[in-house]
């Protein structure tokens, strides 16, 4: 019996708010995930993420792989206890950073051979030795191997990634059920994939569906094909998913791309956006995007956001941030990323109370109005 | 009449602890103030500062009037607002940095004309300016301008170094009594150089008692002298300064400097070691300096020092900072800081403590066999 499940609380159109539970503690949806790829959310102290109302946090597969490796992370008694962060992490497969970051990487039925981008070292990664990492590192949520179909790709190119995908997905499922996985705690997602192809990616869905998950994710967006176009993916392939469970739009996004897809019915995000941004001197706040390297801000005694309660968005002046970017002063990136993920969960929030409320089509219209990103 | 005043509570031979009052807040010595060049204790929280004990940071005269500008930040209302620090604040003279940071110095008797590391711009620094830059970013503690004698220098370059930051420090003088700036809360340090020549040292100390000061730095030292030297140096200059005015032993040092130093009757320390051995790696613990890059620490499940009262010390195991530190994160200075800064200051309250029960020798004895660095 999985001591996984989700519940709807309430709904507004095709959007809903709920809330996940797992051995590790609820994490209320829509959820926005920060990104702590190498077991740390950059930055940030792990108490601080989870203050600014984070219930989950994601880790990358193929970063902890390399380093500091699985089964070292397992030794030191999981990923949770390693990184000093009890609450429920998800871990993607590996496969999309071992595509866009390792060298050589060669792709066939069994599974993709890489070399390390830290070392060189030779890795195969399959399906089950996805799974096998996902459960050394002790992740909550566990993602299947797939191939992230790039876009543009053909329909035929599409297919052929989809149906791998979806034969991954089963070898994925076998290996899950295999290491009673799921009578562990853990969970298992599925991920839809077909480009932006509505027959493939309800062909995909089916497939999925067809081998059963605990959630089901939305892959292969986010990777150049625009809002336009994801959104209306997301149009032709969400209302074909199963309702009792959790939807995960991997790898999205700005702000209005979140808005979007939660009015669609998606129930849970991750993006390196808030947390790159910051480190790069981007503040996302209700009059969009600032960059503080712009000499605009040296004497702009405002702080970045006043209605957060966040002492990063309060307390500091603008000009403060200025010159802590000018002067590449960590506290930058400390302070940006904070005010950034605080904005995130803000939003979060404000579009679970919407929804409760029914009157998310009013956030989404002011939040057009309000936000340049 | 002067806000500034200073107290001495308990003696243990030459060692004292007391309290400075300042119109910002008092500061427990002997003190260790945290650097904050920029405007920043790099990687740390003001806030996360202040909670480790520290009651006074020292900031950077001539990386502030690069970047941002002195006259910018008496704009913005000062440095404690701008960098949300409302705690006494001690500023250097910027001359220190002038001589090792700077291009094309030119040193003669009305101050030294340099170009800015940071753009190239051509900029004179006097005596004069000097107060006036710290007056500008609101100083509570401010240093005269001087030369810092390097070492090793003969007695004849000392003689005549420590004669031109003599006639320095008396225009030093001049211009703070002239922006009667006592009167306006702020104190003003001389700093005694002579190099590790005795009779300059005491020479020193007569021409600065004779102009009159807040309180005394000696300067010159952890200038690649030795531990020995310094010493050697303190015990000749320390017994000449006036008993009722706090003495600071100005960028130093290691915890057994500042023990040895403590013995000799200091009550005030500078120094970037905790904060940058922070971000390079080294962790100060009461088994000595680790090195947190070194493989042994991979699997090492303990905490940095489970006896400090700080998250950095006790919440992360050592396997996860020599992670952080492989894996160049930003979270391995701030813990590494953190821990560095609670160690440092946590040794301030034993010292503290122990000269309050007279039993200092016997701190001074354990710690020579417990520290190794």
């Amino acid at each position: 019996m999985s001591q996984f499940s989700f519940s709807v609380l309430a709904k507004d159109g095709a959007a809903r708010t709920g809330v996940i539970r797992t051995p590790r503690g609820e994490i209320r949806t829509p959820a926005f995930m920060p990104v702590g790829t190498a077991g740390t959310v950059k930055a940030m102290l792990p108490g601080t993420v989870h203050d600014l109302g984070a219930d989950i946090v994601l880790g990358n597969t193929y970063h902890l792989m390399l380093r500091p490796g699985a089964e070292r992370v397992a030794r030191l008694g999981g990923l949770h206890k390693f990184m000093n962060w009890p609450h429920p992490i998800l871990t993607d497969s590996g496969g999309y950073q071992v595509m866009s970051l390792s060298q050589l990487r060669k792709l066939d039925e069994q599974g993709v051979t890489f070399q390390s981008h830290i070392d060189g070292a030779s890795h195969l990664l399959t399906p089950e030795r996805s799974i096998e990492v996902q459960l050394l590192l002790g992740s909550d949520i566990i993602m299947v191997l797939d191939e992230c179909t790039p876009f543009p790709a053909s329909f035929e190119q599409a297919e052929k990634s989809m149906q791998l995908s979806m034969r991954w997905a089963a070898r994925s499922k076998t290996a899950f059920a295999g290491a009673q996985a799921a009578e562990k705690g853990h969970a298992l997602f599925g991920i839809v994939q077909g480009g932006v192809y509505p027959e493939l990616r309800q062909r995909s869905v089916r497939a999925l569906c067809d081998i059963g998950f605990h959630g089901y994710a939305v892959g292969g967006l986010a990777v150049g094909e625009g809002q336009e176009n994801m959104l209306a993916t997301l149009d032709v392939t969400v209302p074909h998913l199963p309702a009792e469970q959790p939807r995960y739009l991997m790898g999205v996004g700005k702000p209005s791309d979140i808005v979007g897809a939660v009015l669609r019915g998606i129930d849970m995000f991750d993006c390196v956006l808030p947390t790159r941004s910051g480190r790069t001197g981007q503040a996302f706040t209700s009059e969009g995007v600032l960059n503080m390297r712009n000499a605009c801000h040296a004497e702009d005694l405002r702080p970045l956001d006043a209605r957060l309660e966040c002492s990063a968005s309060r307390d500091y002046s603008r000009a403060y941030i200025h010159h802590l970017v000018k002067s590449k002063e960590i506290l930058a990136s400390m302070l940006l990323t904070w005010h950034n993920l605080a904005y995130y969960q803000n939003l979060m929030q404000r579009i679970r109370a919407a929804i409760q409320n029914g009157d998310l089509s009013d956030l989404a219209k002011n939040f057009r109005s309000e936000s340049v990103d």
